[in-house]
């Protein structure tokens, strides 16, 4: 083939200058980590997000978006469909400036059914992306993801494994709407046998000075292994099988769904179910300043009535979700 | 946790001041409304809405896209598939500059199958974006998610209730093509009787000084509801059962299928069905300065051959309809 | 309707001046092009193409992203799902900054189901587009939807048809592993019968001073009619029936799947399958400068301890894909 000489295309030295106008890059203890579980956040890193997090909510508040991430790319591969989450990161991606490869349809993957493995399928999607968010059914996958790939892997949920963002994001809540963390009274509800977001927002409240309430019928109480974590930690940690004996003194209520199909025996279910529900009647049993919390979808464990409170958080804690996963976005891009 | 003494990563007065420069921002009368239905749009309106249309045509052209909306996000949220109307809505918020949530799968949605209700879903997406477009097969979701919603909903369709920005976009259609609306014959022929966008249209037209000419097989006559809007506004309107009647005469042919799935006798249907083809030996009835329009997608109601015949505006129609999206983002968002 | 006297939205020769300074825009051979099958390259337009693809690499690396075709759009139309393929063109576009309509389900498309035709859908999207990227099951459908619009097409596949991109990106990644073309071994491994790739690679490999060899099973032999073709330009090819006869010699091993499904003697293709797996003691037989290529994915036919060799070329391949279709991209859209 003959050597073309070509008129260059771009002037690189001067997008070089402006890329790094857009956003005063810098190194931080984050840049190229792998989002994969709580495990990874003490004090220093929660900390850290956080303050991201609320600068990432000012900006958008103030300008809707920027071009920190601008020219990047993120490939959004849900194995499983996840609405609210892939959305999260899709608009978090969008207001930083970067692009979306959304591969999100959660029905059926080409190169799955022509048998090609979740590594294989990882080191490609790398070849095109800066990082890559995760959503798969198993267990360890978010892991062996990351090994794979040379770009960060972000875990947006490995079946019953963990569902890091998630847990942040309701730790971020709680800040945003109570001001801190530490001396907080922090009530559990529901399922918390099953609940992987309890799970994982209890091991983040073990760096804080908390106490912890567990409500849930006996079949669904938080497993050993964690309740012994909690105890280790020396933190006051009581369970109980009624939201009412908690709400009273509870300054944060996170709410889970009490599923009928976690019951064999469907009177026990019948017996108990209304127990989780919370109403406004339970609500005026509440503190005045505290917070209702849910990680969505609800299914009628929180009455509609109750959106209008003040104290119902759940929407906003929504909105959290997107700041924490601008904040992870950029800092694992080494732009924050 | 400890207080992080983080330098900021933006300058935010510096993005206002950039953000403010990317288009004039000024208020005008559909800041943050909800599009719902054609009953919201009186002249003045349309007016308006087409002139930002013609506006949006010209840069296109000139220069495909802009920063209009830089930094904005539209949830596209399809409950059920329309390739047509979310290529659009997605198209003219990438041309303006902003960013899009596709959620377009038509297929399954996992809060949908979670059991969460249209409410919450629209209460989630708005955490995340700047106005929500959504397509829902029932009558009366839109205004429901309006409801729900604190930012504006674009109404795409909701089962057998109203599209309006298709009849926003086929009466823009009609002003470009034939450079006015007023003393203009228009005739509408197919299924007049569930057709929903020859009912809005209709609706639009009542403001104009036009006459109409309603062609359609005996069961698929014009509702009587409208019928009887379009008589109380003392404009000339007549009815046929064959084009031929109409065709000499008319400005706009306006064409809809005849299903032959609304036929209970198939012997009715197959005596019809031949006058509802629209074929160049029909074009050669009709004037010379015409156009022959049709919402699509088509199957055989108007043959291929027309295709190249100068009045053949349907896809003309199409790309008018990308404008009239574009115009309506941008006003809703204060941008126009 | 009223003239309304709007203030203008948009100063365009403001912007005009703007976008030119986004990238020089000049003519180039391909402006307008739809690129349909590798037919269409000879070694001065293959020149251009790679030197460009080299361009977009270093772009890439050093600065993400830039905004050569910023404000146009890609609809990326996929009948079936190709993950790796849709996310290339994807990446592509983002990364040259422009956006995308991504219409990539290959499940069910509305327009479809409706019954509309494959031209109307083409002619319906190149409306809200600048160019369309279309992946459909039938043979013949590219060229088809190329002469229904004036956009390019490019052709992301058409069944058992051309997938160019593919073989471009294959040729590309040649010549930059090994930094020539003319004067290299080239060994075809596998199902030659049926792959599209290797009928692809081979006609474009007609344009250089290579030797072929062609390894397969005797069913799986490469079409008679690419053979003359191969043996009309004189150059030296042979055909055998094991890895083992080439893999001394060879400078590239590009190697497919011998799927069971092409055998209806089972024991003729237990027989043979081990001969067609690339494993670490058959590379060790191999030359030290040297490539192992592949389309992908794979299934079992290179084993996963290769991956570390040096030598396997097959995910540098992947991302050597988003270049080429960034070069393509640009120049269709006369930005190259």
């Amino acid at each position: 083939m003959e050597a073309t000489k070509l008129e260059p295309l771009f002037n690189l030295q001067e997008l070089e200058a402006k890329l790094n106008g857009n956003g005063r890059a810098r190194a931080n203890g984050l840049t190229g980590w792998d989002i994969l579980s709580v495990d990874q956040f003490d004090r220093d890193k929660l900390a850290y997000i956080f303050g991201r997090a609320e600068e990432m909510r000012e900006m958008v508040e103030r300008v809707h978006g920027v071009d920190l991430l601008k020219g990047r790319v993120l490939a959004c591969l849900f194995y499983e469909p996840s609405t609210r989450t892939s959305a999260s990161f899709i608009a978090a991606m969008e207001r930083l400036g970067g692009s979306v490869i959304p591969i999100t349809q959660g029905v059926q993957f080409s190169s799955v059914s022509k048998g090609e493995t979740l590594a294989d399928t990882i080191r490609t999607l790398e070849q095109y992306a800066d990082v890559i968010v995760l959503r798969h059914p198993e267990i360890g996958s978010a892991r062996m993801a990351a090994e794979a790939a040379g770009v960060p892997v972000i875990n947006a949920g490995d079946g019953p494994g963990e569902h890091p963002t998630q847990a942040l994001l309701d730790l971020f809540t709680i800040k945003e709407e109570m001001g801190r963390i530490d001396g907080l009274k922090v009530a559990m509800v529901g399922d918390l046998r099953f609940g992987r977001t309890v799970h994982s927002l209890t091991k983040l409240l073990l760096h804080f000075d908390v106490s912890l309430r567990f409500v849930s019928p006996e079949i669904l109480r938080m497993p050993l292994k964690i309740m012994n974590e909690v105890r280790d930690k020396g933190l006051d940690a009581r369970e109980t099988h009624d939201v009412a004996d908690v709400i009273e003194n509870a300054d944060v209520l996170y709410v889970t769904r009490v599923q009928k199909e976690r019951f064999s025996d469907l009177d026990q279910y019948n017996e108990v179910k209304d127990q989780y529900i919370i109403t406004p009647d339970l609500m005026r049993q509440a503190k005045e300043k505290m917070v209702v919390m849910h990680p969505l979808p609800r299914v009628g464990e929180i009455s509609p009535e109750v959106d209008a409170d003040p104290r119902a958080a759940y929407f906003r804690q929504v909105q959290n979700g997107m700041y924490i996963r601008m904040a992870l976005l950029a800092a694992v891009l080494g732009k924050a």
